[in-house]
């Protein structure tokens, strides 16, 4: 969907002219209330659930989630997925062309923050004639978006799933990030953002951020049960650059993995955007406050061993719900995934969010 | 200390003719009984304590427990500090000229491991006529070295001293370790660990090796407490590239000033040594069986908010000890820093060190 008027964004500049890739899953009904916005994290994109035809291993990222018959079933609800801008899946990003430049936009693409995305998202919804969602849901980033949904658009939101998400970044939370762009930013393939007109990738930059992220991915007890202290050969090598444990070769791959694929302006982006979530800073740093402008129901989910966001954090929000008197769920799920469960098939955290789709399928009835 | 006779190490080959840089602090009394050796991690050195005669700020990086005094108190006790052969501090290390080629070492320095630093340290005491430690203390990869003295020279140690150290690193571990190691040499300036012939360091990758660390030291506590979301100018500035955040700012600093002083392949080596310690390995990973071969008594001592090197891992070298009807006092501080707390000037870590050093003092008169 292409949009010819200016995107007014929180840093001050705007969005001139852009496009939103999305994709939508299921039927929307005669009076447009059973639409269901799936915002995405990170690395993730529009493209939420099903496979392309002719596309072996073409899954959604959240396809265990989200389709016909599933905990989000796409039988009953009309759901949208749609690629943020900045991403690097098709919507208007760096290595597009800046109008005013006639040249790729890299390291000068605006920064987008959490509460542009949805004001962009929200657009779109205007486009398809969707007063009111039935749900918003996101998990992490995602999260956040569904969270900045309920406070900017609060009558346009009946319900809001936030999981394994947080109300603002921890300090450590943005440690690992800056640490991350470092990587990046330092990689004398980066240019400054500008690496697209050297026609080169700051590859070495984009594998070390991501082995970074894997590491807060996971809990400390899944690393230590799906990998330990085995090694990939039979006896040590005694080496400092080649690869002793399995840990290594896994974390070596997905960065590799991640190198190939995604964008390095993006991931600066993103992980800015991250930084930026925080909208209680309006209110004095008072989540109470903040959260009064809610009107939806909402669904809180975090995961015991998720270190990244951990359960504390969600539970600030729930707090803030309940010192509202809204009408909030929480589910704390006992999970060993550590941040990852949330987009993993674990069958008490499906069983929630199939309970209270359920729940909001008989709304609609 | 120069010494001729090779070194002969784990990996299957040997140092050849190698010098170890020391200093001690105290007199050796008249039996020799009253010797403390004091083992470093990963950046420290040999200056452990006392400030050099007209170098302001040159504290050893123990001087809060070893002086006159203080916990480890020198009017008492012998200490000794060396620096182990790998390091960047003046034991033979890869700056160093390898006999073999008459260029410096860099990458082709052998792979040593804490056993043998452990061998190169009680040649010294050989040298020194010191047949036995009235204690062994270290901190983190110093309580490794530690342990490896209470089971490589069980007669040698009357008293070994493990804080903040763990019997072998996790998964978890290895993988910061791994990201560490992935910045320094891929950053082109690595060359392969031969930078010095080619007059450059690869400081960005010590950079970003530096800030993983430093995030792994300190507590998501003490981060928030220090830094929480604090900003460094007074209003966003909307950049991914630009420092927004204080926390930012910090890791910057750490990450700029080791850059300055420490060496790459040193960098490489000591987290390898950290990496492959593991003494219940020859024992099909049972600890239990690995600690039968200690003789000393044992303090050990962990720190609650240290998730590097949790109090769950000193416990397993306590149940270990216990196991072995072995003679073992534990103290888990309840301390806000983190890993780094085993550096810091908290009152109930330096009363229970204090109070453990009394008692060996008393068993020396």
């Amino acid at each position: 969907m292409h949009f010819a008027e200016p995107l007014p964004l929180r840093c001050g500049c705007a969005l001139a002219d852009y496009t939103l890739v999305y994709e939508t899953y299921g039927t929307l009904n005669a009076d447009k209330s059973n639409a269901v916005l799936v915002c995405h994290a990170l690395n993730a994109s529009h493209h939420v659930a099903g496979t392309y035809e002719g596309q072996a291993r073409s899954e959604g990222w959240w396809d265990n989630l989200v389709g016909p018959g599933k905990p989000l079933d796409t039988d009953r609800f009309f759901v949208i997925g749609v690629n943020n801008p900045g991403s690097c899946f098709g919507s208007t990003g760096p290595m597009h062309i800046n109008p005013a430049t006639g040249q790729p936009y890299g390291a000068d693409f605006p920064v987008v923050t959490v509460e542009d995305w949805v004001d962009a998202q929200a657009r779109l919804l205007d486009r398809l004639g969707i007063d009111q969602l039935a749900a918003v849901i996101g998990g992490s980033l995602g999260g956040m978006q569904a969270l900045a949904w309920s406070l900017r658009y609060p009558r346009r939101v009946r319900h809001c799933i936030a999981i394994a998400t947080a109300p603002n970044l921890s300090a450590q939370n943005i440690a690992f990030n800056e640490v991350a762009r470092r990587a990046i930013i330092s990689d004398p393939d980066f240019h400054g953002g500008h690496y697209y007109r050297h026609g080169v990738v700051p590859k070495r930059g984009l594998r070390v951020a991501r082995m970074i992220g894997h590491i807060t991915y996971l809990s400390d007890d899944v690393m230590e049960q799906k990998f330990g202290r085995q090694l990939r050969a039979a006896e040590l090598g005694y080496s400092t650059q080649e690869i002793e444990f399995q840990i290594e070769s896994y974390l070596r791959y997905q960065g590799d993995k991640f190198s190939e694929y995604f964008d390095a302006n993006t991931y600066l982006l993103i992980t800015r955007a991250l930084d930026y979530f925080d909208p209680a800073a309006e209110h004095g740093g008072d989540l109470t406050r903040t959260m009064a402008a809610a009107q939806a129901k909402f669904l809180v989910v975090s995961f015991t061993t998720d270190w990244r966001f951990s359960p504390a954090r969600s539970r600030e929000i729930v707090k803030a719900l309940v010192d509202n008197r809204r009408e909030v769920s929480y589910a704390e799920i006992d999970a060993p995934h550590g941040h990852d469960a949330f987009l993993l098939d674990d069958a008490r955290y499906h069983g929630v969010v199939r309970a209270y789709f359920e729940r909001i399928a008989k709304e609609l009835a």
